[in-house]
């Protein structure tokens, strides 16, 4: 691949003073293996580090592949324009002084050079860029240090600092990688298409992404789904901090806080999330050397009863089983072990253990149908030959290929020389039982949905229904309009109808029956209830009169300057099972469906569940067996199950109708009341952009 | 202490092979720069490594402060009677073979040598220990490596490999010990008791606890929260999954688990809970070198952005503030910048930056007067001199010694020398933000309740009313009793009574008024709702009696054995915020009062707070706000406060009355009903032993 297996390379803005980059970089790409043309550009020189230099790239004589710029940023514009038209295919643009000074002459320096790129089709990394490096061809255009070993790990950092520290953290772990590149400010090659890179690239098994913003959220989001069955991909995100969270109208708004769309991304596209730099290196190092663990039940083997016990409740926290271990396992275990060894789940092989015993442990355990991971665990006790352990660990991984087996040697000095030898055959080992069954956890494969030919397919006459209804309307959505559309896309809403005076409302009272409810109709007030615009369980003529007069004079005392349409009077539904559903939409990643528990409770236990929209029944069963409430729906303390399958449709069609219509930016079902054979949605907030 | 710095030392099982523990304690003893006299013991030996080697203790002319035994468990009784002829002071057992065997002969050996340690008024520590080590006087009585530095954090630990492991990994840390010792089965010494060691020890700061079972937790809970304001405590306990929960009777008791009787005592003693090795490490690490974190207020200074936004984004877990900086800060770091630094915080002092700029940095944010503490951020640039800026954040944090400052390295090899300077500084460095944020709010002071007296203080004419009701009972406590028992503790109940047939329910029910609610009678049955027993919101004598028809019907069908004493006629409440309030007896910690969110919602939600009883009113405000439903409690959406004083009487009083009744093993009330002017307690469960 071109971008990553060039020819050659110029490296405009070389230098041999060792406080320039241009000389680390230098360094780099000629003290490596790299076999391709390496050309320094610097026009006050005619030869540096013993290579010929040139004055402008447009001197070299022969083909540049790969064009590195790390002059001034005011330079750099004119020198992309030289390199385009000396028809270099990559240009990695290291210089700052763009998009990232937050200045009107950053950007236009940052669009211009795009531009530049776009004409001469060359492909654009950075600018204020680390650089990329592949290792296996020994090529480091970069000015970090070159990692010791050739691999498949990819790393994609949007920081060029952050790629430093992991790949320094890196060192020694046994982790090594196929692909290091900084994406820097995205002017034109973003995460999407490094991640498309990593796809193509045959050395590439697993993907580490750190991003601080990402720029196409849909567009990532099928990427990385389409990736991450073949590859997994490990995300770590920085800016998961509310402090930021922008004002929003609705309570679906409110509960989204400023991480749901990329929680919902990644569930979707199947992606590892890491919280923090730690896991993120753990779960790289597992993921790129370990085969998928086929379900969470697992053995621990121990030469101490405290770290077993400390794994245990480790393996809990990441849902994983410590299994009963089958009566063919604990004979054998018996066979190997002394008699006070223990046989359960963790074996405890004791603290005089040599390498034999915890190789017939190992050996027993990976036989054991029932185990898919064996977590091993060490202390170094007096006689614990922790090397030896290790070589016996590493044969038995060899020896049982499709068992995830991951070894956690607690402590410092004493096991150093043991997990070098862990690091040498590029196995990661842990220090601690609870990284390690962290590790575990993440092998378990990830399953997203597969395509579904469903019922959200776009509806033409449906979808068009909509746009003449939503037509011209602006701000919250009117009652008569919202009930048009839930009509449209199959929500039941309760018998309504909006009364101009109290007599009318008497009147529809009667017509729908009693009991009935009594709501202020007005597109300026969001929170009816706080202000005392809405009167329940009206059972008379009379209640219903008073109700409309109270409601009105309410209102016009806490928001004197609110249009009020009137008072809506809809038939009074029995507290039942309430729940939310709604739809919000993300700027990056589109439109978002949500469901939780509704009422009063919303907003204390915030029990809600984000997926990207369109959602599958399927889908949606899912998000409502997600929520702490789903025992609510399947009935609980004597309770029958309510009315499932209506809930999940209604999360299809509300999610169907966000991706249908653009326009509308957030709906608030709440509370849908959920009983036994029927949902209805009580209360609805409709708000367009 | 003669514990801690005994004038001679006799190994009882000394040996020259190097496979025995007893070489390795005896090399431990004589190796290092303890300055007292060893006496090695084996009878078949004259001299052992240059020593003069005795039969017996008794052949030792000089005093024995301590005796360390290592023979085979058979021989360890007999041993001991010599050892405490000899006036021996302290006796360490190593030899495994007791009480852990889990045999009949294990635990009669461990009763006879605690037995005759108590005969002898010797201290005894073990058996099956790895021994104590004082690094201050060079002593290692135990087969563990001696650690490299004498220092103030005491490491007690249950098992002897956990102790080994955690100080292997310690070491390069900075860490320094004053303490180490493993107290094996507590024949005698309990955690209890190292505690007070630890008291007593002037060179003790920084106390660490790894615990697998706490002997008496009452006593343990007492003890940790006197010290604990003096020398703060961490504790790491293994066995907190809930594999192993107990069958309960009572919903507090299906909702406590079997961690929350240790949860309440560290809350209650102000005890640093570590959820893993790695960060039990860290919080001792810090809370032996840092001062206190006086609020949550703190900065960064960060020499990359993306570390940076990390680091937020784990102070925002952590519960920690990045605070706005100061005017007067803001203008000091603009001085001392160059411009394209951030002067927010995080402070960016940029990839170029040098050690000056971050002593700039340093000093400004240490001055703020809104700065509490300080992370500081570096990523190993190519620019970077790592050695030079951990050298200047050492000697800022010299001339700031109130403030406390911790860093973070991120890296490797890279930084790996820049660490060593902050390890022979005795000083922390973390190599992630989140393990620096997590540091940095541990060193947060804990506030525990200081005594008040109160009116918890024991009410003997209560006491003996309580005796009285509950003499002769056993079970669950019938209705009648329940009421009585509430009226002596002030808890509110219905007005209600068990009526025998259809005829006397109606006139129960006329008496008491409509609507009422009619629930089986019944010691038998726990979960009535489940079976049908229960009819609520009767409006009249019809629905009365056949409401008492159908609760027998049906309690008979689906428990036929049950006995049913009746039906219990009782007023029916509107149906308001309902909550729980309990009490739980836990067999080490004593008693338990429990409160959370009633109805439905408590299983699903588990929004409880459990406190060791008896509590008082300003500890019952406290768990009542530390709810996720203290909301609901203030009110919430337009609607006013509730009764908060009555239910946090209510607390109180139960507290009270589990710390009075012993024979009391488990109470529910549930639900308490709230309004804004009184509470209720709409239905109660008390389980006898």
């Amino acid at each position: 691949m071109y971008v990553l297996e060039p020819k050659s390379v110029a490296l405009i803005g070389a230098s041999d003073d060792e406080t320039k980059l241009g000389c680390s970089i230098l360094k780099n790409l000629i003290g490596g293996s790299y076999k391709g043309e390496v050309f320094p550009v610097n026009p006050k020189h005619t030869e540096m580090m013993g290579k010929k230099c040139f004055a402008t790239i447009g001197d070299i004589s022969g083909a540049v592949d790969l064009a590195v710029i790390v002059t001034p940023a005011a330079t750099v514009c004119a020198i992309a324009e030289e390199c385009g038209k000396k028809k270099v295919k990559t240009l990695v643009v290291i210089s700052a002084g763009f998009g990232e000074l937050g200045t009107n002459e950053g950007r236009t320096r940052e669009e211009e050079l795009a531009t530049i790129a776009k004409k001469y089709k060359m492909t654009l990394i950075g600018p204020n860029c680390l650089g990329i490096l592949r290792p296996s061809i020994g090529l480091n255009a970069s000015f970090a240090a070159t990692p010791s070993a050739s691999g498949s790990i990819a790393l994609i950092s949007q920081s060029g600092a952050m790629a430093v520290a992991l790949l320094d953290s890196a060192e020694g772990s046994g982790m090594a990688f196929s692909i290091v590149a900084s994406i820097g400010n995205k002017a034109a090659m973003d995460e999407s298409d490094f991640l498309e890179i990593c796809e193509e690239d045959k050395k590439t098994r697993v993907i580490g992404l750190y991003l601080e913003s990402i720029k196409d959220g849909a567009r990532f989001t099928e990427t990385a789904k389409r990736i991450s069955a073949k590859k997994p991909i490990v995300l770590l995100k920085a800016g998961v901090s509310t402090r930021g969270a922008k004002a929003v109208s609705s309570h679906t708004g409110a509960l989204a806080g400023s991480d749901a769309a990329l929680v919902a991304a990644c569930d979707a596209a199947g992606i590892h999330r890491a919280h923090g730099a730690e896991e993120f290196l753990d779960l790289l190092s597992v993921l790129s050397s370990e085969p998928p663990l086929l379900s969470p039940t697992i053995a621990v083997i121990t030469n101490a009863g405290g770290p077993g016990v400390l794994a245990t409740d480790a393996a809990e926290r990441e849902k994983l089983l410590l299994t009963d271990l089958d009566p063919e396992t604990k004979a054998a275990l018996k066979a190997a072990l002394p008699e006070a060894a223990s046989i359960g789940n963790p074996v405890d092989v004791l603290g005089d253990a040599k390498a034999d015993r915890y190789k017939a442990a190992l050996h027993a355990c990976a036989q054991d149908p029932e185990v898919d991971g064996i977590v091993v665990l060490l202390t170094p006790q007096v006689m614990t030959p922790c090397e030896e352990i290790a070589k016996a660990v590493v044969t038995m991984k060899k020896s049982h290929p499709l068992v995830p087996i991951i070894p956690c040697f607690m402590g410092g000095p004493h096991v150093e020389s043991a997990k070098k030898i862990f690091s040498d055959a590029g196995l990661p080992c842990f220090i601690t039982p609870e990284a390690a069954m962290r590790g575990m956890a993440a092998m378990l494969e990830k399953t997203t949905h597969t395509p579904e030919k469903t019922n959200h397919d776009r509806d033409d006459d449906r979808s068009s229904g909509a746009s003449g209804i939503l037509k011209g309307q602006t701000g919250l959505l009117e009652e008569e309009l919202t009930e048009d559309l839930f009509e449209l896309y199959d929500l039941p809403t309760p018998d309504q109808a909006v009364a101009r005076s109290a007599e009318e409302a008497v009147e529809l009272a009667k017509q729908i029956g009693y009991p009935v409810i009594a709501k202020v109709s007005s597109p300026d007030i969001l929170h009816k209830t706080d202000i005392g615009g809405v009167r329940t369980n009206l059972q008379s003529d009379r209640e219903v009169a008073s109700a409309y007069e109270d409601i009105l004079k309410n209102c016009k005392k806490a928001l004197p300057t609110a249009g009020i349409r009137g008072v809506l009077i809809q038939q009074f539904l029995p507290i039942g099972n309430e729940f939310i559903v709604g739809g919000i939409r993300d700027a990056s990643f589109g439109p978002l469906v949500m469901v939780g528990l509704g009422g009063i409770y919303t907003e204390l236990f915030r029990d809600t569940c984000f997926a990207l929209a369109p959602v599958t029944m399927n889908q949606a069963y899912d998000m409502l067996s997600s929520l702490k409430s789903w025992r609510l729906l399947t009935g609980m303390r004597g309770k029958g199950a309510l009315d499932i399958e209506s809930l999940a449709k209604a999360i299809v069609n509300i999610s169907t109708m966000m991706h249908d219509c653009q326009r509308i930016s957030e709906i608030d079902l709440n509370p849908v009341l959920v009983s036994k054979d029927r949902i209805v949605v009580a209360d609805a907030k409709v708000v367009l952009k």
